[in-house]
């Protein structure tokens, strides 16, 4: 079996994703760049609406938002009617590839950038060697530009691979990172006929050569809430106002209060909040969001519970109202240990993988989840493997870069996986 | 008419109930000293039970702290007798002097020291000039000792001066600090008779020589708050405990943000918090004292109003219960600016007055003011003075001292204007 | 001495400015109208930077927003080349009347807008009566409508008042509401000759036919408020983070907890709060506005100290970075009880006028005083008049309405005193 | 061997102890009774002094509250003599069993009760059946009257063994509810030629029958706060007052929002809280009692860094003075696996014993970890074991009880354990 990766190859593809991040649901020119380099290869493409199935509990920009990021893919390059389809229908890519009459084998990654602006400066290497993001205010901090560059070099390798004995799906997921793309992918059916899918993440703190096997998630919730009070002059009438900053505020100093439960890890977050028109007015709205997480469903069912008593008590402690808009729940598929330990097994000797975990808890969550979950509601199992990759900076911060190794260690790894699978 | 007092003997008094110093309801030996000279200068007197009226509002001390400074008060050479007496029925005095057939005069005074232990060093003149308080953490920090001489000196001064028509009641009302002391004093039937009655407060960041002939107080209502939820091991089980006293900080925090008034003054006041049992264990109740006030009692209302909304939105933050219970109110009785106006002008050429004023809008709270309308009922009707007197300290702290030549003239101030009143 | 006032005139100004607000600033068409209508009158106008000198201190919408509104003055028919004029230098008008060799009189009204959302419901009589805000998001709530329809009622009734002897002198100040106008306007030196300035307000709270002749305000301070903390990943590294969210919303509580003061009003408002990014990540970065008020400029300095400590404590709190920048403060000119009083006696009689008082204590803010003060710097004086107005709702509300007729009354009440001023 | 339990005679011992409950260093009766039965069964006894070194780091209650006790243990029959020398030195237990020249084992129980009241209804067993605690306030609601029956019973039945060679040291230790009484043990000597040491704790939430043979406990530091502000007339001067009470409740709330760590468990409580003295009066001062944990010691100091900010920015939010004494750190000692392996292989066929792990992280603290350390740094090794119990309330609660079935299986695990260490 080949593993024999073109390193040169993925940093050129890793480095021109990176300089045009696309957030959630925008993902037009990746989308078609993934496309195209998977046609050239042989794959059986679907794109946008034909890789994801919509299911209404999806998160979407704003209109305008999604408008200018449209334009500005047209202007990139990518065909016009290509980019209307995907704002119809969804972002994403499937590629299938049939070599033989062996197990279909999937690999999940997801595409997505966020809405962080990246560092300037010299000390950030994308900066200093030119390959930092074109597009001010996004970034790709999460490193899902590597995973889509995984995925590609996985395409090539396995394409050139004569002994895989199986088919292969590539599942390049949109809008990990808070929108449902999994939820939506998982409800495309491209996955009901899977026997075994691995996901993948780069970094997470593991150095470069480490693997993880079976990676566990947190489940998470999302909401948003809005305290409306009334507005009033500040100063002729400050008694009439029903002050929504204030019951927001109050809010946000219970919601980090909320107990830690001895059973297991949570994690609560108001990671928004807006409020107020007018330094003299009385703040009469205030809207935020807020994630509650737990190790388990149950656990994050119990700091969901106290942030609603939390919520309802600072409204009340004010005056004002408070509506509670769940905007969705990522599960946390557990992995299955046997087919951990057989990943494990099968790339114990990969170049580059210097350590091999069976399982990690990892303190996040993953809407690959959902695919893991169908996969096994049709008869097949999964797992999530970490790829370790020394980071400058942690995910999601302005800074964020992971060394490029990892990289190739990741397609062989993968590869070597995912013929292991195949062969049974 | 002669104003002839004795300042030494008043400040003598004074310093003898500095040194002996009884918070609310506990006025034993202080009871006995006033009603002893008042017998001595010919008043018929009336104490405990027989100047006071029990109405079942009132808030005592606990027990415990009731036998202690009743053991001292017979320790300092009080009647045992008298000492059960005034515990069983409460304390205070109300001397009368019948001379003649003029209208029904009344002097209100307070007697009750305060929980704050005084100053030690001799930078406080009390301690520096021997007459600091020998009970500790008890002292006279808001001058009702000057009010006591005050009282007495009025008694000796209309005693002495024979022009004087009419008859004389001198109320020595206990627990005016929040124990209800004002309420039991009206409900005793003494002012029912009275056709004009006057209180009197030394201080009050008035300069010495000045004179206040109307004072307006803010209405006051005070609370005893109970936060009860449960306790919980703090590290084996956090997410068992609900945390009485979080509740107890959100609302103290939002008590305090009550937002203010256009009409008028508010205050509001936690005056104590006391929670938990063990520092390794989730308190699992929380006990506080709250009071509103306002300049009227519909402001007063409204700090009430929002007070409720902070302490029940701070129980369902944390999923605790609340219990709110009234102590009671003091009523913000206004002044009528035709008594103010009267005395005002009785008043004018006393030795030591340099400046009357007819209103002030004091932001404090009187129980007086219960007083004021009882005689208001049955057809009479009074105002509330302030005499100025140079302060050492502000009341209400430990270092509280004020300029004695006030004391001479308030007596001279007060026995005028009685005298004045009762000639019609 | 003719009064006759055109109300039906009035009011169709009135409705005209309402259907196209415009905040501070951005008062281009309005401008336009105001001198337009002053040049067909005969008065000598000066324009924009003509009328006012900018000075640093003024705060300005976004770029974005101004040149929004720009557009939007010239789609609705204003000369391009006066908007880019009032863009560079500012807006608002001062007109000129020469009458005679008498005193320098002025009138200063302000005419800026608001941004508030007007009712749109048949309740609102705007809204039913066809006259609501035209430009969505932005709303007269304040009345500065009606004051720009007095200041050219009073143009109209003076220039035809035959007897008046003197200059008269009307400002139309931009920006009043936070903005800085007043300032930028007293530098423009339009005031330096004026020997008897008057300002007017609509509404607070008095009824129609009430009067005002002495009205002292509160003195404001704004500030921005930024915390400056750390993102992280809320579930992968929430120890990373510097939550400054959780610092704005501690100070939040403790900015309302601000102590009242005894010696006077004081206010405190955090008008508006923005934090965080996206509801995964820990907000590593706050901003907020606040305004601190007092009766006195001592007690706004209190309120301003308290401020910065519990602004300093926050940060601390939570480690992070606060900065803290004064937008500026408007002080509190206290009126001259003379020109008060005079002017009481001038309008005595005026139609419509049923009460008239020579003081009130508003719980507001104005930078009218900006411009008496310059006045009193150059050796006249001023004072600023409340006419009473029924009103609908509260200042700064979405509903706010007032009763026209109270038009015609200052319009009637302005020109008699203006005239008394010119005659000395 | 024999491991013939007398299960009644421990159920008598315990529902003795439990009787008679005595928090920290008050174990006046309960030394007494210990040291009686270890005599009668031929041990060497030290007691007090003697099995107690004080380092100066101990916690002490209130003298009061040690005189009470004190008196309270004579009137239950306890010789004078020995109280006074117990409160001088301190309490608890040393008993030695010199068994032939095998390695010297030991086993450290802890013996001190809670200031918890327990409950009194018939649903409560020790109620319904007539062992509840005679000491109002104060009860074994932490199962240290089971800890110090175990030791007993270890002490007979080893006493009995005629197998056993060895040296078999009991430790009853004192004050382990954070008064510091692992630390003055430690410092004894008697743990110096120590070749295996265990320690047991009985139920935490294991059902009666599983045994865990290597616990790990959370690093904890306690601290004593206090913030110093000024107290003043609420009414008449709140503005000077510096509010400590508010300074407390900012930093309660802050404390518990203090960031969950990914590295591993963390805790935080405030304990009790006691702020101001009247309810007319800002509070000037509060005191607070503040625990942090951590997995590790690392963890630990993490969480007592963040408080520590949370602290002096809530001081400085109200411009207050705050003083923060560390009361003492309890590490978190890593148990051997070695050590814990071959326990659990000798008491696998204990009787009663269904099910034997070796490992678990408790989320609580226990100062045996500085008996363990003090064994370690001679030379020896040791290991903590938890003995199931099945329990009606959770531990530190007011209906804590436990299935006494475990007394008998827990004396037999532990004898089987020590006989083993000791055989080598």
């Amino acid at each position: 079996m080949s593993l024999d990766v073109d390193t040169q190859s993925l940093v050129g593809i890793r480095r021109d994703l990176h300089e045009h991040p696309e957030p959630g649901w925008c993902e037009f020119r990746t989308t078609a760049v993934i496309a195209e380099r998977l046609r050239r290869l042989g794959f059986e493409v679907h794109v946008g609406p034909d890789a994801v199935e919509l299911t209404g509990e999806e998160r979407f920009p704003g209109e305008e938002t999604i408008d200018r990021r449209a334009e500005r893919a047209i202007e990139e390059g990518v065909d016009p009617d290509l980019v209307d389809r995907l704002r119809a229908g969804g972002t994403g890519v499937v590629g299938v590839l049939e070599r033989g009459d062996g197990p279909v084998v999937g690999l999940r990654t997801d595409i997505d950038a966020l809405d962080i602006h990246e560092a300037e400066d010299e000390d950030h290497r994308p900066a200093r060697e030119g390959f930092r993001s074109e597009h001010a205010g996004e970034s790709h901090a999460c490193g899902h530009d590597g995973h889509a560059a995984i995925g590609l070099g996985v395409a090539e390798t396995v394409a050139a691979d004569e002994s895989f004995d199986g088919t292969l799906k590539l599942l390049f997921q949109p809008g990990e990172e808070g929108w449902g793309g999994g939820r939506a992918m998982a409800a495309s059916g491209h996955l009901d006929d899977v026997d075994s899918l691995l996901a993948v993440h780069l970094g997470l703190d593991l150095p470069t050569g480490t693997v993880v096997t079976g990676a566990d998630f947190l489940t998470v919730s999302g909401f948003e809430v809005e305290f409306s009070g009334t507005s009033a002059h500040s100063a002729a009438a400050p008694h009439e106002g029903k002050n929504a900053l204030l019951a927001a505020s109050t809010a946000v100093q219970n919601l980090y209060a909320i107990p830690r439960h001895s059973d297991g890890e949570t994690r609560i977050n108001v990671g928004t909040l807006e409020a107020g028109t007018a330094s003299n007015v009385v703040p009469g709205s205030a809207t935020m969001s807020v994630e509650s997480r737990g190790r388990t469903d149950e656990l994050c069912a119990y700091v969901e519970d106290r942030m609603e008593s939390a919520l309802r008590g600072a409204a009340e402690s004010h005056g004002v109202d408070v509506s509670i808009t769940k905007r969705g729940t990522t599960i946390s598929a557990d992995h299955d240990p046997a087919v951990a330990g057989r990943i494990a097994d099968a790339i114990a000797d990969v170049e580059g993988v210097t350590d091999v975990r069976t399982h990690l808890a990892v303190p996040g969550s993953e809407d690959a989840c959902y695919l893991i979950e169908r996969v096994r509601e049709h008869g097949g199992d999964g797992t999530y493997l970490l790829v370790g990759a020394d980071l400058a900076s942690g995910h999601h911060t302005p800074r964020f870069d992971f060394d490029e190794n990892a990289l190739g260690i990741a397609v062989r790894t993968l590869s070597r996986a995912l013929a292991a699978e195949a062969a049974g």
